[in-house]
């Protein structure tokens, strides 16, 4: 892959040193030209600092202004100690359908890593976070990266009987598999709220960002056909990373609309 | 309404100073119950502290500790130099219809306070934070506030018909408003985008926040009947104040959770 690289950029390597666009930026469009056409591709390394260097027959400060400048317009992204990166455009997620997390992320081609953070049962009271009177009494944290990076934590309450599932097996089924698979249950309807809130200290420290920063959370609430809950998950998503899109047909309600002053007064609580 | 909320705290006023609970635990125990029986509604004034003073008999520090209880629950909300509120629970906007952002508010009971902070029409190139190709020269933003506090920014951009709406009505017509009812034109499709990410910093400053503090956004893209796109909206909101509320129909396909082990191997990018 590496090899491949090297040879797109090297086919255009000849830099005109009496143009008027500097060095750099002759490297920088040549690169973005590069992305653009998609020989890189998101989630690529672009050549390091030292092969561009040897590439142009020019400095380490020429190829850094080069860099910075792509960075600057979020076209590459530095991973400490890993390289530079095609940056990918924001993941997203349809909400007109009903879709956990990973699937969502795996249809655009993305395979997240996951690790288990907690696999626990709580015998007495379940978690503070949980509504009232929710009977879900396992807790299933896993933490998912994307292009080596933290990109969500994942907090999901499940009945008892997820219990059995097992440690291995929590790791990766993704939470509608345990529920339909391996429960046999089978999903009526799924409550979905998108916020935006500061994560706690603890999923900011998984998430390796500041503590209190505000993080994109979407929680859901399943039920089975009859009724009865049967999950509640809480994603916190790094933000900028993740979209939610939904398409909504019109027209407008006319009645929602044309409100009339008077119920505009009426509503009025200053 | 002062004088309602005074005589309903009073009727409660005797603290028991044998009491194992301390004073200050008193005094938020009954403005709690006041909050959750709904005689402190959400958005009322509490009593002040030398209200609250009076009331019980009690040091300014007592009563200090007994706010400062209820603040921490998420309560009260104190607003700088006008007192201390029943916080409200968060705002919410139903996305299985098409809905103007003022719409929801009023919907919950809330009539915002609207600002308008710009009215234009560029000549030449719209916002460079449009989609290339738009041709939305009508740039409309307003600010709305809640209960006294800055709330949401909405930047619209609108066809250049639009700008015979003139500055009164841009202050105070929805956009849906502006489009059908002024404009005649019929909704056929919205395409809606919530992410969270940093304020601009213009919008920090519109929202007395941070700058560069992530919230919460909405963009939404609406079209004709026969597919133009006549509004984009990019809405801003003060994060924690508000969700995004979707009810999904379950069962989930089951092909998306039985995905083959191959299938996600065949995706896997590293």
């Amino acid at each position: 892959m590496r090899r491949s690289i090297k040879k797109a950029a090297a086919s255009q390597a000849v830099l005109d040193p009496l143009c008027e666009e500097p060095l750099y930026m002759q490297i920088a469009n040549r690169l973005a030209n590069e992305i653009s056409t998609g020989r890189l591709a998101p989630g690529m390394r672009i050549p390091s600092e030292t092969e561009l260097m040897s590439m142009h027959g020019v400095s380490r400060i020429t190829v850094r202004q080069a860099i910075a400048l792509l960075t600057r317009n979020g076209q590459v992204v530095a991973h400490r100690g890993k390289g530079t990166f095609v940056s990918r455009p924001p993941l997203h997620q349809d909400l007109s359908m009903l879709q956990g997390f990973q699937d969502a992320l795996r249809n655009q081609g993305v395979e997240p890593q996951t690790e288990l953070l907690e696999f626990s049962i709580s015998a007495g009271r379940t978690d503070r976070t949980l509504a009232h009177g929710l009977d879900l009494p396992v807790r299933l944290r896993r933490r998912y990266c994307v292009d080596g990076q933290p990109f969500a934590v994942v907090e999901a309450f499940l009945p008892a009987s997820a219990a059995a599932v097992g440690e291995k097996r929590a790791r990766d089924l993704i939470v509608y598999e345990i529920l339909q698979q391996f429960l046999g249950l089978r999903i009526g309807r799924a409550d979905v709220v998108i916020r935006c809130a500061p994560a706690t200290v603890q999923v900011a420290r998984e998430l390796s960002i500041n503590a209190r920063t505000n993080v994109l959370v979407m929680e859901r609430t399943s039920r089975t056909a009859p009724g009865t809950i049967c999950e509640f998950t809480r994603i916190y998503i790094i933000p900028e990373r993740y979209t939610f899109r939904l398409s909504l047909p019109g027209p407008l309600e006319i009645a929602s609309a044309l409100r009339p002053v008077e119920t505009a007064k009426r509503l009025k609580l200053h």
